[in-house]
Formats: C-alpha cells, structure tokens, sequence
C-alpha cells in the first residue's frame, strides 16, 4: 500500500499499528510541542540521538512536512494528547487540537528496519501476530536539555539466538530509525521487570531459544513530555506511526 | 599527540591547520551565536545533515562542551569573528570576545576520516604537503531554517581514479562527519571556476589521472552566517579545528 493510499485509510478512520504497512517507505513517530519548547526539545534529540532521530520538523502551524505529503492532524492511525504532561486523551483526529504555534517533529521509528529484518530472514513476532510492537520505560535517563527530560524507552523484538548477530548488523545500517540495539537480553538491567507487561504497545511471546532484543524508541519524546510537562503536546499513539514518502533507502548507511 | 596536549599548544600560540593532528580524535567545526538565533541554527543544522553533523551543543555561554573538556575561547588555533555577517578579525583567542548568551556547536569535520583514508591507502595531498585543504562555496543552497540560510561548502581531495571508489566506501561509514562525498569530479557543476583558488583554505596539485573530489564541509555554517547576518558570530578559522576528547570510531558506522 503505498503511503498515501495508507494515509488516506488512516484519515478515513482506520485504527491500527502500522507495523508491516507501505514495506519500504520510512514511518515516523510525531511530537508536536509548542514553538517555545521547539529548541529545548531540538536540542534533546541532538543528545538523544539513538532513541530521538529527528527526521524532519515544520514550522509552527504547519500540518505537512518536506517528507509528509498528508495531513499531519488527520492522517496517522491514532493521537495522543498531553496536558501539563498528563494524557488527557487518544483520539482519530486532532485537527480541532492544532495551534499556530506547533511545531512537528517526525522521529525515525524502528518499524523502517523490519522489512529488511524479515528480508534477512529474522522473524518479528508483533507482524507475525498482526499486534503492536511491546514497549517499555526505562532506568536510563536521556541527557536533559533545557526543560525536556525523562527517560529512554525502547522497543523489544525477540530474536532467535542464532540470528541476534544478524539482527545487530541489519538495523546498524539505519542509524536514522534508531539503528543498532541499545540492549540485548537481561531486561531486568533496563529495570524491566515484567517482559509481558510492557508500558505501551502489547505482549509478545518469547520463545525458547530466543533473546529479548531492545531498541531505542521514538516514544521517548512523549516520555520527555510525560515527566517534563510542557502545556500541550500532541504525539501518535504508540505504534500508530506517521507513514511518510521518504524510502527507507535513504536512510541506509553506508 | 593527544587531545589535550594539541589544544595546550594551540592555547599557547601555535597556529596552524589540524589536519593530521590527534590522529585517531575527532576534529570539529566552532560556530558560536547568541541564544537568539540557537534554534534557527540547530534546525538548519537538521535540514542540512551532510554539511552540518552537530556533535554536541552547549549551554549558552559554557566554555566547554560534553565531548570538548578545554577551553573554546582559546583551545583552537584561531577563530574568525563575525559582525552583522561580516568577517571583522581573525584571532587566536576570542576569550575578551566571549559572551554569555553564546551557544557553541560542535559540528563534524572531514578531517576526522582523513586517517581512515590514509589507512586505506588513500592519498590526502594536503596532509603529504603540510597545507590547509581547499574548501569552495558553491552553487547549491542550503535549505533554510528561520533566519540562517547559505550556500553549501565543500573541501575538496584529488584522489586517484582507481581509488575514488575506495574513498566513498571509506568516508560513507563516518556519516557524522560529512559521510560519502557530495559530488565526484567536474567542479564547473558545482559552480567552481577555479579549481586553484579556493575560497577558504590553500589550493593543492591535481595529477593526472587524479579526480577532484568533494565532501560537505563544515564551513557552510560560517558561509551561512555570512548570508544571513546575525549580528554576531565566533567561527574556527577554517581548517583550524576544535580537537575533541571522542574517538573518531564512535562515529563509525555500522
């Protein structure tokens, strides 16, 4: 499906994780802050780079982007919004929510690797289930900047242990979607202490033989707004991305 | 010789070009501009990767930075200072000139790969001739961010036609340092006339059977600030690096 084919479900009212849709096409996650908060929070993706790849940013009010052709306030699956910090609700639609003065951070999201993860031939249990990729906050800080901080959240794929090697080397090469893996196995040294009760997304099974391996996660941005409670925020809901027209190609390295 | 021990010299008077210095360290890029214009830069800064990689920020008026433990104000070899976009001084200290809204980025410098391509068996002709690298505005425009817009600058290396492939491969892993070249020989199309008069830096010798090549350059902050006239700016002399404390393969992808 292409990106605006998807997009165009999305804005119709389809409320799914993206995981495994538009294979080839880059996803993003969204955060969009008030332009006070557009250069503390600039400045913590630049020191957050694992977890806060900037891909593109709008100028404030806009709702489309250099590599986003579609409506920014309509066109991703589901919305969460933030109040002072607090979730006040996750909606379809954020168009009556939008201020003049937001401004957009697309965030490169680990859903850009998984096809050339199953290209290599590494299983993704969350497509293989048709759910959401499991999330989890944890006892790492991000370096602060400014009145952003809050802690690295990271996504787990479980891998078999003779494919872990192979799943280092495939996501090192997108750098920009988050790249590498911060941590592999041993959850509780995240301060994981429940694998199947992840913070957001859903549970997936880890079977024998395989490693829980985690990945830096663009839900860290709403973490930050979570602990440093900006007045208003607006991000996708975990897992429901941004489908953007950048190709995952251009973020290969090297 | 280490970090430290070439920024004590530079602190002590010597003034020449860093490329070769520290081998092994990674060499960066100064530019320093009140507060006023810091979001302006660091999103011109992520609309224009190759040419501006930030490594690091710091708080305004900080004199060092997280990968940077001396003294920016005099640990380079010299600095250029900038008025309303105009090039006023070029100075070993700019330690009277400091001011505390200043915020400084650290921005990748192409001598950073120089020793990798070295290793590779790459000949850098400014290294075997003691000179600066030539460097050269040309005719691309950067995309503007705010207040700060310019046209991109290049460095150029001639390298052997046999190894020009070599090269690419090489500098395409060190993405956070300019990455693969922009643009592989014919210099008219880049707007350059004279192949032997760079606009920053000394020329050097093309051979036969030697084609130019280019890489982004971290001087197009400074050809920015030119354009785009805050009302002031402290850059290195170009070609007179800031030497880190990070290795040059913490950089190094995969």
């Amino acid at each position: 499906m292409s990106p605006a084919a998807a997009r165009a479900a999305f804005r119709a009212g389809l409320r799914v994780p993206t995981s495994g849709y538009s294979a080839g096409w880059t996803q993003a996650n969204l955060i969009a802050l008030p332009r006070d908060y557009a250069y503390d929070f600039l400045l913590f993706a630049q020191r957050n780079p694992k977890s806060c790849p900037v891909l593109d940013v709008t100028e404030p009010g806009e709702t489309s982007a250099s590599i986003f052709a579609g409506d920014l306030r309509t066109d991703l699956p589901a919305y969460r919004v933030y109040r002072d910090g607090e979730l006040v609700e996750e909606v379809g639609d954020v168009t009556g929510l939008w201020r003049d003065d937001l401004v957009s951070f697309l965030v490169g999201c680990s859903f850009t690797f998984e096809a050339a993860l199953l290209e290599a031939g590494v299983p993704v249990r969350h497509i293989e289930t048709g759910g959401n990729v499991p999330m989890y906050r944890t006892n790492r800080d991000c370096r602060p900047a400014g009145r952003m901080s809050g802690p690295l959240v990271v996504s787990m794929r479980p891998v078999p242990a003779s494919m872990v090697a192979t799943a280092v080397r495939i996501t090192s090469r997108y750098p920009a979607v988050h790249g590498a893996p911060v941590h592999i196995g041993e959850p509780a040294d995240l301060g994981i202490g429940d694998i199947d009760s992840p913070d957001f997304g859903e549970p997936v099974e880890i079977r024998p033989g395989e490693i829980p391996v985690f990945w830096a996660c663009g839900v860290t941005p709403q973490a930050a707004v979570m602990q440093s409670r900006p007045p208003f925020a607006i991000g996708h809901a975990p897992g429901h991305m941004a489908i953007t027209d950048a190709r995952d190609s251009e973020f290969l390295v090297p």
